[in-house]
């Protein structure tokens, strides 16, 4: 069950850039920074605001830091913007299940890492409205 | 001061459907539906969590009742897809005059109505980092 709005996950080209332009304009503070190989990304989470259910939201800033990742691809289409939206439940493996039994395609077998040791997958943005949507088990869930 | 994301704005063709989408796919229900004579929209927010400043997070879903509107131009350039996000606060207010005095566009001289009799205003996604954003006030805070 989806009980959370975890991220929004945006593309830029500079991170460190784009870092200060959140904290400056709107008083956004890095609250965790990583680099994630297998998605060729470098991310800052910037937390928003704590949910009814336990978790949080937040502003996921993602640079590309190889020419082959995902992101860089999306980005040289795109140019930067909103990347991704992403859903927190306590069950990723069982929701990802269930949305693929209503024919959505789930781009993974079984989930893989994401920010902070969360578990998540994703769903074609050609099945949901044009929407790249992430499913996320933060760490302190599973 | 900005203390939730309130809402991601999503454009589609056809409300129906993409609520039917959202409902069918994720179990999130319809909350509230309005048209927008002025923004030129007809939209369905579905309540995902409520947020530790008292409010809620929602995903707006917005189809265009004319052609001239800004989402009819956005959806026929860009296909359905994430439109525009939100930052909650309780005072857009000052904070759009805040904002704009650090050399962020902001689209409106005073904030208009949004959804739930909600004011808002959106800053210029070319100062954005290719974002457009909105902030808004809910009619429970001002």
């Amino acid at each position: 069950m989806l009980t959370r709005i975890d991220h929004i996950g945006i593309a830029c080209h500079d991170l460190d850039t784009t870092v200060e332009f959140y904290r400056s304009t709107y008083g956004f503070e890095v609250f965790h920074t990583e680099v994630n190989e297998e998605q060729g990304v470098r991310e800052a989470m910037l937390r928003i605001n704590g949910t009814s259910d336990g978790g949080s939201s937040y502003i996921q800033l993602l640079q590309p830091v190889r020419k082959d990742s995902t992101v860089a691809t999306w980005l040289a289409k795109n140019g930067e913007g909103v990347h991704h939206i992403a859903f927190g439940t306590a069950d990723v493996d069982g929701d990802a299940q269930s949305i693929r039994s209503k024919g959505v395609r789930v781009l993974y077998d079984t989930p893989k890492t994401g920010s902070m040791g969360s578990r998540i997958t994703f769903l074609h943005p050609k099945d949901c409205h044009g929407v790249l949507t992430e499913l996320v088990t933060s760490a302190t869930e599973h």
